[in-house]
């Protein structure tokens, strides 16, 4: 196992540190390390908490801040927060108006977050995200994978929040944001977990895992490599048939192009033109595009498509100004 | 050869056209191809381009936009861009005040950037960044290799380009923040050029290359792998008894860790918290920290250390605002 690491046991601990020194304007650590918050409180909004397994970097601390999340919860490597993580970042960021969870379809983090839910005394709602259209059902999951499409959510709903949206209004804003989106990914490398310690799967030379979930999970099939085209094509193909039933795809998208940590930037922009011409080709123009590596498998080789069908007020809360370590913008 | 791609011949200009699509907000492609420039020219400053090979990036387009640079020309991955694509840029987004070219140093980068000032009819100088201490003299370099200060040369003068500097004293600017500016690297992988098609080097299970040039050249030593603090020990070591005879070492300092393409985020933080121990037992203050991705070799596993010795008004000039695809911050 090649990592910039000291044990095993320290390493969530002495990155999270590492983190929240070099982001002191943004954010700080919580209690005893349990959660990232932001640096300057709001209380006069909903709070907006996520979290989930760390290795997915910067989701989900690397989005608190003005815009996005008041606070972040992370796990061990691959690993759900606990419901007392879950319930402390509640105490220590909701207000009057509520907590508003946002959950990627994880069994774990479903299960930790209703645990601290009940934990927590005050009102809260919680929205689930489960944009990934390549299976049905998986390892850790029952249903779809929620995956990249969680940074659009976060971003749409934080907007909404610091706006002063209620807590009825925001989680209804995220069930539609989410019923909007849709993402599938592809590995060309596994990735390997600290604990573990050896990869997580094993790929030919030739081989991808088309529909890989950002745990290394199975996808819809393991295939030879294609070419960057065929790969969009075919993950576009995938998203949008998905998509279209809905009805909720006009003219416009949101486009995130997704590096699961390994696969550098000139590849996930030559990703980028690729999936923005299949768009393009299917009568879709793409709005907005974020590409990068937000949404991450450790070190995994990869990426993953996105599509957020989105209308006039979608993107003018996709626009709103953002201050966040991972994204940035506006005044 | 995993990576996504269609051909090696498009490779580069496909991940531009994705680049450019994706960030036309801020720049737009040159004639041809030849270079990246604002979406918005600003001809009543002096224009900083910059530029090198591909596969560094952001670097050098995506730092192009209000803050930084005015045009950047990639080569092809790990070759210098020619003359003529450089003299283009200067033509497009040169004025009166003259163009500063900021080069970093590789003997075919200044051969060229030389014959470009040649070819340009207007004003020009130059600001060689010469940051790496692991060794002088390597593969392509006579002297020291340029690497990731480069990112903190770019963004400190293109703030005083912005406030209307004099082509003269932004040389001097970018030569004062050159000297105060120290890296090193070290790898875990090496990387895969395209036209190549197999790895640059090899590296052991057990194996790094500690002070890795950011082509993947040769380092000090091929070591075992040690833990996270030793190395940025070792690394911090060689940069501060470099850097401290100069006599710019004062109580601050902005600390850079960048990843070379292929090392995650939380590895990314976790050696920013051991750089920060390491400079606080020296008695140096993080004023400012940057953690990502700037200046990568392709996918290569690695990270390097940068440390700028600051004052007030080099730290004024950090904070500027700046709106590039890559760094972002201010009004």
């Amino acid at each position: 196992m090649k990592k910039f690491i000291n044990s095993v046991d320290s390493f969530l601990t002495e990155s999270l540190a590492g983190f929240t020194a070099i982001h002191g304007d943004v954010v700080k650590l919580g209690d005893g390390g349990a959660f990232v918050r932001r640096a300057t409180p709001a209380r006069d909004k909903v709070a907006l908490i996520s979290g989930g397994g760390s290795g997915h970097e910067p989701l989900h601390a690397g989005f608190v801040g003005v815009g996005m999340l008041d606070a972040a919860c992370p796990g061990q490597v691959f690993t759900s927060p606990t419901p007392d993580q879950m319930a402390a970042a509640a105490s220590a960021v909701g207000g009057p108006k509520g907590v508003l969870f946002i959950v990627k379809n994880y069994s774990g983090d479903r299960m930790n977050f209703e645990m601290a839910a009940e934990l927590y005394d005050g009102p809260t709602a919680t929205v689930v995200t489960d944009d990934d259209v390549a299976v049905e059902n998986s390892t850790w999951t029952t249903g779809r994978r929620g995956v990249a499409g969680t940074v659009i959510v976060e971003k749409i709903v934080g907007a909404a929040a610091e706006q002063g949206g209620s807590l009825e209004s925001l989680k209804a804003l995220g069930d539609e944001v989410n019923r909007r989106t849709r993402s599938m990914g592809v590995a060309l490398t596994s990735c390997t977990v600290p604990a573990a310690g050896t990869p997580t799967f094993t790929l030919g030379e030739d081989e991808m895992e088309m529909g890989v979930g950002i745990h290394g999970e199975p996808g819809r099939k393991r295939v030879k490599l294609a070419s960057a085209k065929a790969i969009a094509e075919e993950m576009m193909t995938a998203i949008l048939d998905d998509l279209k039933p809905t009805g909720a795809l006009g003219e416009e998208a949101i486009l995130l192009v997704n590096g699961f940590g390994g696969t550098p930037s000139l590849e996930l922009y030559l990703m980028a033109e690729m999936a923005r011409a299949e768009l393009a080709r299917r009568g879709v123009k793409v709005a907005r595009g974020l590409v990068g590596s937000y949404v991450t498998s450790l070190e995994m080789a990869g990426v993953s498509l996105t599509v957020s069908a989105v209308d006039d007020r979608l993107l003018s809360l996709w626009d709103a100004p953002v201050h966040t370590a991972a994204l940035n913008w506006g005044r």
